[in-house]
C-alpha cells in the first residue's frame, strides 16, 4: 500500500483526476483530503468573500499566485502505483518547467471506519 | 513510530480528540498543523468569488458540503497505534457510508526542536 | 529519500527556509504545498490585522489561537536529512515550549513530472 502524492498545476487537477478515474485509479484522498496547503482559513476567507467583504475578496486574488501548485492525495494497493504515476505524467508533462513533481510514500494501513475493515480490499470502498 | 490521519467528519473533530485525549492518547500535530481537508473546488470558486461572478460566490457556501471531511494527524509510539485506531473507529462508526478512513504510515523519527531530542519519549512532549 | 516535516512558528518559516538554502538544502515542497493546516495566507491576515482591517482581525483571532504552527515539509536524501534538522533546530530553538517539532518520513520515491525521471537526483531539479 502506497500514498502517492502529486504535486500539479492547480488548472490540471480536474484533467488529473479524469485519467485516473478512466485508468480505474480510485484518486480517493484527492477528492476527501487533499491540499496540503490552503487549509481552514479558506472557509473563513469563503465565507468573507460570500459576504462581499472585499478585505476577503482581495485576498482571494493574492492566495492564488502565492500557492500555485495543489496536491492530490490518493492511498492506492501497490499493483496501482506504477499505472498511477504514468498516468499523472500522461497528463501533466508539457516539458516545462513547473509540470509538478510525483512523491509515492509508504503506507502500512488503511482502515475503512464504516466497518473496522482494513487493508488494500479497503481501498476500493471509500 | 506512525503517524496515524483520521479523516472524518467535520462534526466529529472534537468528539474524537476528546476521547483519544481520554485514552492517553496525545493528538498533538491534529492541533497544530491539520487540515489534509479543503478540495480543488476552492481556488475555481475563489477566482470565480474575485471576478465577482455571483453564481462563484454562491457556491461557496456550497464547498463545506462538498468537502465535509477533516484530516487529523498525530504521531504515535507504535505501541499506542491500536488503541487510536479503535478510539477514532468508537467514536465515528456510524455504520453509514462517510463514517471515513484512517491511515496508518511509518514514520521513521521526530524530534523536539526545543531539547534536540528524538525518538518516542518526545511524543509525549509536544 | 526522507521527507522532513519541520512544524515551526509562524513567523519563522522564512528565517528558516533561508537558512536551509544558505546549507544547499532545497525545501522544495515547502514553497510548492506546504501547509498541512493553515496556510500561507495566515501572513495576509497578519498583514490586514497589522493595517487595521476588521474583517482580517475578527479572522484572526479565531485562527491564530487554534493552529499557530506551519508546516514546511521537504523531501530529501538521506544524506540532506541530519544537515537539514541542526539547520532547522539552529534556527528556531529558543528552548521554550512551542519551539516545534521536526518529522522524519520514509519517502519510497519521487518523479519529476516534466522528465519522467526519478530518484535522488530530481530532488535537486524541481
Amino acid at each position: 500500500m502506497k500514498e502517492v502524492i502529486a504535486v500539479v498545476r492547480m488548472n490540471m487537477m480536474n484533467r488529473t483526476k479524469s485519467a485516473l478515474s478512466d485508468a480505474g485509479i480510485p484518486s480517493v484522498t484527492a477528492r476527501e483530503c487533499l491540499g496540503r496547503g490552503k487549509g481552514i482559513v479558506d472557509m473563513q476567507l469563503l465565507e468573507g468573500a460570500e459576504k462581499g467583504y472585499e478585505e476577503a475578496i482581495s485576498q482571494l486574488g493574492q492566495s492564488s499566485r502565492m500557492i500555485p501548485k495543489r496536491a492530490m492525495l490518493m492511498v492506492l494497493p501497490d499493483k496501482l502505483v506504477d499505472k498511477a504515476v504514468k498516468t499523472i505524467i500522461g497528463v501533466n508533462q508539457t516539458g516545462k518547467s513547473g509540470d509538478g513533481m510525483i512523491f509515492v510514500m509508504p503506507c502500512a494501513d488503511a482502515v475503512l471506519v464504516r466497518t473496522g475493515e482494513s487493508g488494500d480490499a479497503v481501498l476500493d470502498d471509500v
